[in-house]
């Protein structure tokens, strides 16, 4: 692929910049206090599928300006949910058409294949939580960012298949606590508990705590490693059996690239690393292995 | 439906009230030390059934005497295992028409889609941890509450369709920790970490806890908000793409229904909801999108 | 069976005991650093085998001499990942046919049927945690034990099913959590939350600590509830519905059980159990439910 450059995407509601393997990917709504509406969706669709075939990308950082009001507050329901979630599709074509937005988004982080880390420097809400904190790997926050998962209180259930996600992340005990009980919640509580690396004391410290955690993963960790090992964490099998199948296939082809050599070679030499494998050379036509679901509506024939 | 009266159900170990959206169930066998035997199954069965279909009801709360001995007991073992399990279906038709009776009220609890609490206000052995403790969605716990899982120790295996839940509920690690050691556990023990809601000091403390957290969630949530929620949760997709064509479905499907307007309108005028919908009324006949089991025996044809 | 004598196996890398019903399997290169090299994994996956099918065992405890220099320093990558990926049969027969050695040990460990205590008192790196570790029920450790978990750091993805076992272990967040950051842990660690049961202060500690808690186990616990347990947990059904249909007959056949005559009775006579059902003559034939998968390669034909 020709290299993208972020700076003339021309991106509204968002700020990409690459600098030494990690791309900083910063939700700039400031004044609409970072809601998820506008051109945010579409536009954190188009960065992460880019940042996810861009090979000189090994991290992601997700994070919002701290002088912002909100990291992200959520869907904006001025005029209700009906202007949100009736789609133009949908009232054409029926209920079956409608695809959530912030179900896009979650999917567009999840799909991707670099390292994933959210800076939540600020409150949170709604989608905020469901669609831009739990989707990513790690999740660094602000000790003091309120966390509101108010769905059943506004008449919605929770989106963005965080039904699927929150029960995996942290159990189906924490997560139906979190839902079922429309709560907002510290990083403390102990709802929260295993879902964040870190926890920073104040909004400034976020950032560049997630960063400097990024950069050093940029720069000692394997393309392909991670590739390889976040398909076989979610795109796994359902038995030990087969999961050893699989990822005996997934250490043969590693083993077979310059990167496993180098790791070993590094390791003995007691050196850095340098890796040099990459996604759109070096990743196995075998993948996917799994069943690959198109979650686009496929519009009713004339 | 003809709105049930819950006083002339004839129950006579159980008593069942319902007062602002609020049902309670309080195990009443404080003579036999609430075992699980007599007619308290099959109420239990009842009553949920009853409680999941009538529309009045949003929040239900199981819970005992906090004088009782214990909250439940579990199996009266008095006449040994074979007793309890050697249903007169099974001596007639074999073994495989045998079904569990502590499964059959977990699985009750299990489907009600109305927000569940259970008050545990006394000590639990047994199905009275398996079966009335953990199907529900929130457990508040007396601090001093014994925990005993001796299902191992007692010639049997883990019943009530828990070896399903626990390990969803709180991981594989610690629901393995805690049936295969066959231990007895305090609500502070690290193996039942992130399982209850509240632990209260006292006994007498447990009920008014869970009732006023009921109470509240009766009054401000909406009710297919939550079932779409509950169902979401545990009749969920496998994998991220379906489960959200599956959530697209559920919200569409909410936005359409007063609740979604009543939410975000009650939100944006900074008042109190007042939330219609009803399960019977307003849930979509899309459901259920699940392979539902009918796990009654089919009896051998004469 | 005739019963084994653990002395004359010839084991190498490896020493067996047994004593009243638990078996001790101490890891036994010193001089190698412990590393999983040699005949070690042939050998605990034989021993791992035997042991699940010899009735006189009901706990396995896996530990390490606690002067060695590691409880297992994991794969000895001097000659690079290629000497130890590269299997003969992947050479002839292509990728596909390659089987990873710490997968097979995992599954060996994974299988057995009796309960299973890792006594880790050393350091741990690698497939020293991901098949000599995780896949154990209990984990006594250290607490000075340094677990570096390095993968994608070192040019290769996390193997030996631990990316099945350890998301369902403690849940995704923790477990993308330690192999998307490839760091090395302390048992204190929040990312190890919940997967050891019991930390001691020195690494002498560790062992006798799991010793005793087996024998505890041994003394008391039933060898077919055990197994039934251990399989309705790991090859359970996807629904409460069928789980509940699953663990109605494993109780009913249990029921049948002198097991189970004899712990109701214990219980009520309030005396020791006297367990003697065992897995080669009492365990049902309608096990394995499940469907069985066999890992090994098959040859091309010629």
């Amino acid at each position: 692929m020709t290299l993208p450059d972020y700076g003339t995407q021309g991106y509204k509601s968002i700020l990409v910049s690459l600098d030494g393997g990690v791309a900083v990917v910063t939700i700039n709504r400031p004044e609409q206090r970072n809601t998820f509406a506008g051109t945010l969706p579409e536009e954190l669709i188009a960065a992460f599928d880019l940042l996810d075939r861009d090979d000189r990308v090994r991290v992601v950082v997700l994070t919002a300006d701290p002088k912002a009001p909100a990291y992200c507050s959520g869907a904006d329901i001025t005029g209700g949910w009906g202007a949100i979630i009736y789609s133009e599709a949908s009232q054409k074509e029926g209920l079956q058409a409608h695809r959530d937005g912030g179900g896009k988004v979650s999917l567009a982080i999840f799909r991707c294949r670099k390292i994933t880390v959210a800076a939540v420097n600020g409150h949170v809400a709604g989608i905020g939580f469901t669609g831009l904190t739990i989707p990513l790997d790690f999740r660094f926050i602000w000790s003091g960012a309120k966390i509101s998962v108010p769905f059943i209180r506004r008449g919605i259930s929770a989106e963005a298949a965080s039904t699927y996600l929150l029960p995996r992340l942290i159990g189906y005990s924490k997560a139906a606590g979190i839902l079922l009980s429309g709560g907002t919640f510290t990083p403390d509580s102990p709802y929260m508990n295993g879902l964040f690396h870190q926890t920073l004391p104040t909004r400034e410290d976020v950032f560049p705590a997630a960063l400097a955690f990024a950069k050093e993963l940029a720069a000692n960790t394997s393309q392909t490693s991670v590739a390889w090992t976040k398909l076989l964490l979610w795109r796994g099998a359902d038995t030990m059996e087969e999961q050893h199948i699989l990822d005996s296939r997934a250490l043969r082809e590693l083993a077979a690239g310059h990167d496993a050599t180098e790791g070993a070679k590094a390791f003995m030499e007691r050196r850095k690393v340098k890796f040099t494998d990459t996604l759109s050379k070096n990743l196995s036509s075998w993948i996917p292995w799994w069943r690959e679901i198109d979650v686009n509506y496929r519009r009713a024939k004339l």
